[in-house]
């Protein structure tokens, strides 16, 4: 039996790779107990892996009044309004840890109107998705109505960022068919 | 804390439901150990609960070269396409469960065309997607690509059906507010 | 000449039958004048044939204040949206009589938003065509909506019940041909 | 009881019209036996209105290989694609009428695919609905799909400027809520 | 070298034409230096040309309220919503010519909604969006919004009548494959 | 008169920005004798700027078979696709300059199937468009189609890449209303 393939297009050996992607990958295994594919996959084009996690980390690991479960969220609701198998199962595991909640990812995923979420997050997830769906549209409205909630326009940039970026990911990930690692699919139950 | 509500509907007690209902949920609940609430939020009309479980039953519990699992699959399919948690969720742990596949429910409802699946299976999720979508644009040409994967007139009718007979079961459940057990969750994986 | 078929799929003969589905038939035949082609195409499947029916009645035939013909209004308006040539000529022709109205049944099926009727008629449309189009959005605003225009829970139950269940009638019949009758589409005109 | 009004619009009285536009009037009302509401409607703008029957004139009104009734099929369908009450109803009048098919309008109003036409008819139809789709797809491939059902570069544009043409009717019917007269429901049932 | 094909359809000699038809030809290109190629297009079914230019021209040279720019600035958001090249290359240079306006006509074709324009130009062109994409969605609603700005019923008519005969243009120029001429692009830049 | 924001957040000034971004911006304003605002809006954000400008460069300045005129038209393609003001004013200069031609960028924008291109541009804009509108769709088909023009598998990454990167491009701008530079608009004309 075979193993399937993790990409659609060549992957290297980690052995090979250049020496700042090489230890990312390793301090990322080691402290997950394995390697990501996102990783592997992109490490096809060493530079854009850079930018990439440059930017993901940007986002992602930011301190602030939207928490890192609540970042998680965005990216679980747009990949699977986007179809990304990879980023919904891969960020699902870790919205699943970084909520203690074993089936929040779940609710989100199929239908965040429904999940047992605050009215703020889903305020939160209305304008990503619209970010996602319509960019073109958002307008002031939809500043005011994240403001009543709370949200500075920091947040707002990051709620949009967030939605943006993944949505790029969404698209790299189903085009590579980027395989979801067996690890993520029961991570958090 | 108070338990969030299975239905925005009123739900019945078990106690009080007609003798053919009550038996129906008690035996569900002993094989399963919990009563899915699909069956609670239904008995809130006992005449519809009767018609929805024999049409249930007439499609699923069908022995046939679609398997149990298959079946499943096109639920999983069209519910997530239909942003459906309660049947995403329960059909996810009944398709994990008859597949013997920890993973193949989240495949197939984030992206069934990137699911670990034979091509057959891809022509029957094809279809059944098909339908849901779009069932006004059906043709001779839809019959003859299914014929062409070893279906039979019946399967197709089969197959039709599923995802036609949950795409009701999908609107109820988004307008009754039906919540997944939590049981469902983790089953199977 | 030969007769159009009426289905693509098996039609029996009315006296090969179950005896229970043979009366169903008879009696509907003794009371229209004719065998509507719906009973036909779904004989070729007892059990569906029987739930279907089963279902069909218990949400047709109720009383309540959402009258027959309100009922058949949901049908034609959902049913033109879905494409449907059978459910739109039949039950055109059920709601041009229930209604004592020759125009109804078109102006609904065409652009219920120009059809001749009340603004709780209008509400109720608007329900039924977004419980058929987008039930996943379906929300708390909605019902407090349908309230407004004097519509109890159990009328929304029965709003969306109709809706989903001819959806699921739709597509049953886009994929199996389902021919109307040819003395359906002057009935009631 | 009051009269429905025809058009939002101010409806002028025919005597007050100028006389070229009058006499158009009351010559379709001694052929037609009453005055079809689009006359009416669009006597508000008598230069507007001018156009548009030259326009409409020069297109339905041609004798070739595609006939009356066929143009009158490319109306109802895509009409219909527009939620145009007034065209559908009136057109579908003309179409049963210049069919001689009591059924024909119905069936090509609710779903073309399924109509009683001919392999011809249905690309014709395919055609003129891409056309008021997404006529920015129109392509070489199209032109050849065509032509292969023997229609002219010069039928192909009729086709095309048909769909086009009541695409701007429907527009129009739908903003100024033009009303179809009572008379032509049942005309050629 | 060859010349780009300016229309799919045969193209007539000017000289070959009717003599109404040469002569407004021959006008518009004394006056503008060239010889638009939506004369030369539509000439080859001289019928359709004069009444389509008769229509034009009763809506676009018209005085009032909603000044000649303006009516361009809705002929330019629609035609990029229904990706004609002609009409937004050619709109937008008269458009720029009309507002003395260089980046007016590409603001507004990409995205209306974040143009340089007023809010009363922005409640005409939400409305001629509608008309181009779901006119059958209009309602009273959207006449009232139009009057709160200021337009009255015959600008709401103009505005209406303009979206839908340029979604005609629109659909005419993309199955013609209709070639700006190359005199538009810098135009009023 | 006050100067038109250039984006809905705080920008920075350049003087205050940390210095890598700070020498970027100066070297950019040298060759290009002014500011495009992307830089300015994005400066808000440092750390997400270099991230952004790391994977634009990876992604356009990169020789290859694919020119870099080619990589534009991706650009301009998608971004119209997503109504984003910015990308395609700004990256139709870069278009025009870089393929010489004044027309290009305008044809691609509105509808690339109607532009001057060769066939294997045309296969790379549709591939590129389908990853904007539907990458949950591609398949092995897709990928067979590009290798029949000559792409390579690492074309295909880049066309996948620059639509996906863009598409985030798009969102950011939308949101942020970032402003096209005045210079833009007539550069390559």
């Amino acid at each position: 039996m075979t193993t399937p393939a993790i990409s659609r297009f060549p992957v290297p050996e980690i052995k090979d790779l250049p020496d700042d992607i090489r230890e990312k990958i390793l301090a990322v295994q080691e402290k997950s107990g394995f390697v990501p594919n996102v990783f592997l996959t992109l490490a096809h084009r060493p530079d854009e892996f850079r930018a990439f996690f440059a930017y993901h980390d940007a986002l992602m690991d930011k301190p602030g009044p939207i928490t890192k479960a609540e970042r998680e969220m965005i990216v679980v609701a747009t990949s699977n309004a986007n179809q990304c198998q990879y980023c919904v199962v891969a960020h699902g595991a870790i919205l699943r840890i970084r909520a203690k909640n074993a089936h929040i990812a779940d609710q989100i995923a199929i239908n965040y109107r429904k999940a047992d979420i605050t009215p703020r997050q889903r305020a939160m997830l209305d304008f990503g998705m619209k970010v996602s769906a319509a960019a073109y549209e958002v307008g002031d409205a939809d500043m005011a109505a994240l403001k009543q909630h709370g949200f500075s326009e920091d947040d707002i940039w990051d709620i949009a960022a967030i939605s943006a970026f993944f949505g790029m990911s969404n698209r790299l990930a189903n085009v590579t068919n980027m395989r979801p690692n067996d690890e993520f699919y029961a991570l958090g139950r």
